[in-house]
């Protein structure tokens, strides 16, 4: 397989937005062809991840229409949903194009519009990501799914309230530091714990917010990059995994199959281990999920993720950063976006452009993106260098 | 590049369906493993076409659903959307991860479950594929917009309504012989013409109907094909191209220009000319699109299209036939799964499988499958041989 690069990256900022989905998601990509210094006629094909544009907005087919307005020519545009993961299955779409040698630079990017639709309506359109027969027709919305998965954590592992707790403190503090976060606030232990109940045991601070954003990145040929970018990052691995969709239908709700597949697959790619992560970006969608992250790709031993920020090991500072932009948790989860600006995150970590969140002398970072309840995983791993 | 061939087909009945989604696009992927003689354990990566999931059944993040329900292990599942293309594109994600080398044996299967939603509300969800906020905002919905492109190319080409009532004549001729035809009447040049107007001078024998289905091929790498299945069908191009969304932005409505950007490609790679085509299935959403079609492939000059249907070139029995299945027009049009069946009928046509409406001897076919008002294009060549 040809390798690929990643040699431009743009993210706007997320939160509430007044532009549309098309607006958003142009703004992004122009931002990644500037940073990568290429006009839109150099750009072959392109990617777009969204979970649901149609229900959000009212436009399906956003791939052209976002295309044409960040103004790329009249190249094949696609685009790829996996739910909460569409950003992650963009970015492989994009690298498989390009190891297939059918293009040579190809621009990916992810959008969600969110804050357009009420507040249940959201829910249900969240919901869709689920079983919608077996779990959103009867009520199970996400938070639900999840408080039912972080009760199982805390009875089978000891993990605590206070262990989710500390996820929600760290990555605000971390989103505090990125000017692009949709809630840049600190918040206290006594504050996640005294908010709003949501779904016995999650509170309102234990959930990422609904975000407006966009994120895009120019990949090329690992051959062209050198001479594209003065710091083009290596994508050492793009893996994707799945799984049963239902929570119902699994034999274990306290780890995502799909993630440990997927992440185990990455490492074997790259040929490495976890420890030779310096950083990662995982799926915070509520903050037990950062845990079983840490745990499902194999930072800590199963019931042991907790610990991460606990300890202050994942925090910036320590000795593996997680969700140094603030997560999903702080810096906003525009889903369909949520992918693709893990991958520029990380990207960005490694190049040293990360700005006051920056993570010093980082060379190699993991980005892991799950859709729904772990139906779907994309996991990538980018290394520093040419 | 690797090449890739079909070793599978498989196609639901296209009709009026109780089933869901998830379980038509399940039969049609049982059925073309079963036709390529390979248990589910051997399919390595899933690619879903899917417009409106969401929209029409609640259900959004239908792949992996789709591959669980199917008998798939947890490989990589995506689902590509590109409106009425989205079929089409998933067939191309598959050609892509094989020709990449990161995986041999591939599922592309395309699914629609659309009676289930009421007639207004229908022609609102496909909407969404042309350019929501300019036109179907203010009720331009499908039929409209492609009734302005008639009209355009009356007055440019001297088109008339009786080319356009031929090709209904001739498709539903095909599909009164096709046993998984949603239509299967033969209708008479009269009864297009003295049917019900829907946008002047569309008529509703004009229109292809709102369908239920799914369709599914398996694809393997070249040199793999012959040791696994007697017929293998080689993929010699796979293309595609866009063009701005909205009517309003194009220069020339009378042309797609996606559609001839996407066929040239193709017949660039194939290393072949429109006249080395055998048979072909085009996007006959509407009458005067197979017209267009014709036309932006190169098969006819423009403006000549409706001779195609008028001097029986492109009937069975014809010099090359078109849509010899029936086409969207009697076939049925289930939106996500067009593009992947117009990829078996010819597979099946190639391998001499087709049935009562085979084309003795053809041995090239060609797949054209459009998204919205053209702003996607997927353009597929396949050849018989291994």
């Amino acid at each position: 397989m040809r390798s690929v690069s990643i040699i431009g990256a743009g993210i706007t900022p997320f939160g509430v937005r007044p532009e549309s989905a098309v607006r958003l998601g142009a703004e992004a990509c122009r931002t990644a062809m500037e940073d990568a210094g290429i006009g839109p006629d150099r750009v072959e094909a392109f990617f777009l991840g969204n979970f649901a544009g149609h229900a959000f907005t009212g436009q399906n087919h956003l791939a052209p229409m976002v295309a044409h307005a960040a103004g790329l020519g009249p190249v094949p545009c696609t685009r790829a949903e996996g739910a909460c993961a569409s950003g992650g299955l963009a970015m492989r779409q994009g690298v498989l194009a390009i190891a297939s040698g059918a293009v040579d630079v190809v621009l990916v990017a992810g959008v969600e519009k969110m804050t357009g639709a009420a507040t249940g309506e959201t829910a249900q359109i969240l919901a869709a990501a689920g079983d919608y027969e077996s779990e959103a027709s009867i009520g199970a919305t996400f938070p639900a799914l999840f408080a039912l998965i972080a009760r199982r954590h805390m009875h089978e592992y000891g993990t605590t309230r206070e262990d989710m707790a500390r996820v929600a403190v760290k990555n605000h503090a971390h989103g505090y530091l990125n000017p692009g976060a949709h809630l840049q606030i600190k918040i206290t232990l006594e504050e996640v714990l005294g908010s709003r109940p949501v779904a016995d045991p999650i509170c309102l601070l234990d959930c990422s917010p609904i975000s407006d954003g966009a994120a895009a990145v120019v990949l090329c040929p690992g051959e062209m990059a050198a001479d594209l970018h003065p710091k083009p990052i290596r994508v050492l691995a793009s893996a994707q995994a799945s799984d049963v969709p239902a929570l119902s239908d699994k034999s274990d709700i306290t780890r995502f199959q799909s993630t440990c597949r997927a992440a185990e697959e990455a490492f074997r790619r790259a040929g490495m281990q976890p420890e030779d992560i310096d950083l990662a970006e995982v799926h915070d969608c509520f903050t037990i999920a950062e845990i079983m992250a840490l745990e499902d790709i194999g930072f800590y031993r199963k019931g042991e993720g907790g610990r991460g920020a606990c300890e202050g090991e994942t925090a910036l500072g320590g000795a593996m950063p997680v969700n140094a932009s603030g997560g999903l948790k702080a810096k906003g989860h525009p889903v369909g976006a949520t992918g693709v600006a893990q991958i520029c995150e990380i990207a960005l970590q490694l190049r040293g452009d990360a700005g006051p969140h920056q993570v010093p002398g980082a060379e190699v970072g993991l980005a892991h993106n799950l859709g729904g309840s772990g139906a779907t995983c994309a996991v990538h791993i980018l290394a520093s260098g040419a």
